[in-house]
């Protein structure tokens, strides 16, 4: 199979870009890597070429350009050259840790959404304190929701984390204020008919933000607006905890040596509310597994992701969503232009 | 002055609500209590009368009853009671420990809203790692909010900010996906616009829950859905840390010995992220301050939740934000009732 990567997105672009893309070309002797940016650059980087083909360009998508006019006006960026070689079949999947934005705005209007999907989502694979982590959808692909667009991030998420995750009859949860089948706003009342009546996945009911890294459920969906404020809320709590514990264990020289012991567990656990292990963001809802590496990712985060794409390929992760679409259609959607 | 106590709710009623009572009045010699509930258990750990007077009732709202339906029958309990105390006058204020959603009901329809907030808002202060804390609104008494809401939740946080926090011209944000004016959805797209506008207090434009707990704003403005969410995420995601942070500790005798030392600062880390020293939630937009003390609530936090209403009366409060609510009037909305 072939990936497409963008080679000058993220903030150790190119070099962890193209030192990842060789850790997974050693490893995995089934993939050819089409690797998009500045020639020079990566030649610096890239010491063996096997299954490695670079495709020059000087144009790429800065981490604060506006999205989608950067789409529209870079048409040779890196990033849209990854993505156009996806829509005409030179590359199965793409990959880019770059701005966020404009790898959504580039897989929706250069490979295009799958038919019966009305909205793409953005979903990370998040950590859990068991370590088994779920996927959560949207995290802001769509400031705006309607429930039928809930109703089929369930089924992305559930083809995703059966096949590439490998759980069986993921458990589906709604995200929502309460977990009785009452609570809740308008999106997320009229959400839960709708998972409750169908039969393409399993629908667990209503889980709390409260209860998210406790391993309740395997995905979890919510609008995009809601699952970015989520993220982003667990992403600093997380943060003010670990900056408070450290401040604590460098307080004075008693807590410094007692520290010193602790080291290898503290470390361990901040390795556990790390996600990057899991992969990158996958964006549901387009016609080819496009992946959004995290900005920081190293070598070993751009490996992860090349992994993860190479078993969306394998397992046909797009293919089953479409195949399976017709099982949560409802009537009066925009669902099939 | 007098403050209406709901000597029935919270987890550990009515004992710890009578001991947190004697100790406010036995601290502060211009409160008169009045102490709705049982008479019989009230007076098992009420050793002292002194400005306290027994109201008895045997009826209560349970923590499981359905809010409003439990307002609208129990007409004799203990909550309702005291908030009636307020809207005859034979009260300043009132507070329970019991069930937040009931309260809000009590607030809204026995005491009444204020003329000109479309809206009640539910606002704890929450922790920041600088230890000054933020006001944050709406919290949940609304799942659906319009942008005028927002609008009116700013002003009624910068008043308490400033009354009872003693913060100078506190500083207003709104929670949104990005710090960028153009970024949310609509609604609080919409409400950055009327934010921006107006000049009752400092707004300072879009913060993004990341840096919540940075001490990033003094109040913080959100609808309830989200707002529920994004606590109850921080909530969640601190228990997580704590449990894991646990298992680390007691990973062997090595680290039991090295958590030994550290004990005394872990615990100052966890009482740090531990709220209820700021006392209670506010129920801002009706006519008298109404104040949720935490479920589970000591003696210590029911007196300092007293503490903290008896600034709210004393600084006026409500009036404050009666007399400024036309400051954020905006045409069209449905305010003036």
């Amino acid at each position: 199979m072939k990936i497409a990567v963008d080679a000058m997105g993220g903030d150790h672009a190119p070099k962890e870009i193209v030192l990842g893309v060789m850790q997974a070309v050693a490893q995995y002797k089934d993939i050819e890597i089409l690797l998009f940016g500045d020639e020079t650059k990566i030649n610096e980087y890239l010491t063996d070429k096997t299954r490695v083909k670079i495709i020059h360009t000087d144009e790429k998508i800065e981490s604060d350009d506006e999205p989608v006019r950067a789409v529209k006006r870079k048409k040779k960026a890196s990033m849209v050259l990854a993505a156009q070689a996806v829509k005409d079949g030179e590359a199965d999947a793409c990959i880019s840790a770059g701005n966020t934005g404009a790898l959504m705005s580039t897989g929706l209007f250069v490979i295009g959404r799958i038919k019966g999907i009305d909205r793409p989502a953005l979903a990370p694979t998040l950590p859990t304190v068991t370590g088994k982590g779920f996927v959560m959808l949207d995290l802001g692909a769509n400031a705006e929701a309607k429930p039928e667009h809930l109703l089929q991030f369930g089924l992305m998420g559930s083809v995703y984390a059966e096949k590439v995750r490998k759980i069986d009859r993921p458990r589906v949860a709604l995200l929502n204020i309460g977990t009785e089948e009452t609570k809740g706003n308008d999106l997320t009342k009229k959400a839960f008919e709708l998972m409750k009546n169908q039969d393409a996945y399993e629908f667990i009911g209503n889980i709390e933000a409260r209860d998210l890294l406790m391993d309740v459920a395997d995905v979890v969906v919510t609008d995009g607006f809601t699952g970015n404020m989520v993220l982003k809320s667990i992403e600093g709590t997380g943060a003010a905890f670990l900056s408070m514990l450290k401040m604590s264990l460098l307080n004075g020289f008693k807590n410094k040596v007692a520290a010193s012991f602790l080291k290898k567990d503290l470390m361990a656990l901040k390795a556990k509310m790390d996600y990057s292990e899991y992969g990158g963001a996958c964006l549901f809802g387009v016609q080819a597994p496009v992946v959004k590496a995290h900005g920081s990712s190293n070598a070993n985060g751009i490996f992860t992701t090349i992994r993860q794409v190479r078993e969306m390929v394998e397992k046909q992760v797009v293919e089953t969503i479409i195949a399976e679409v017709d099982k949560v259609k409802v009537g009066g959607t925009e669902a099939n232009d």
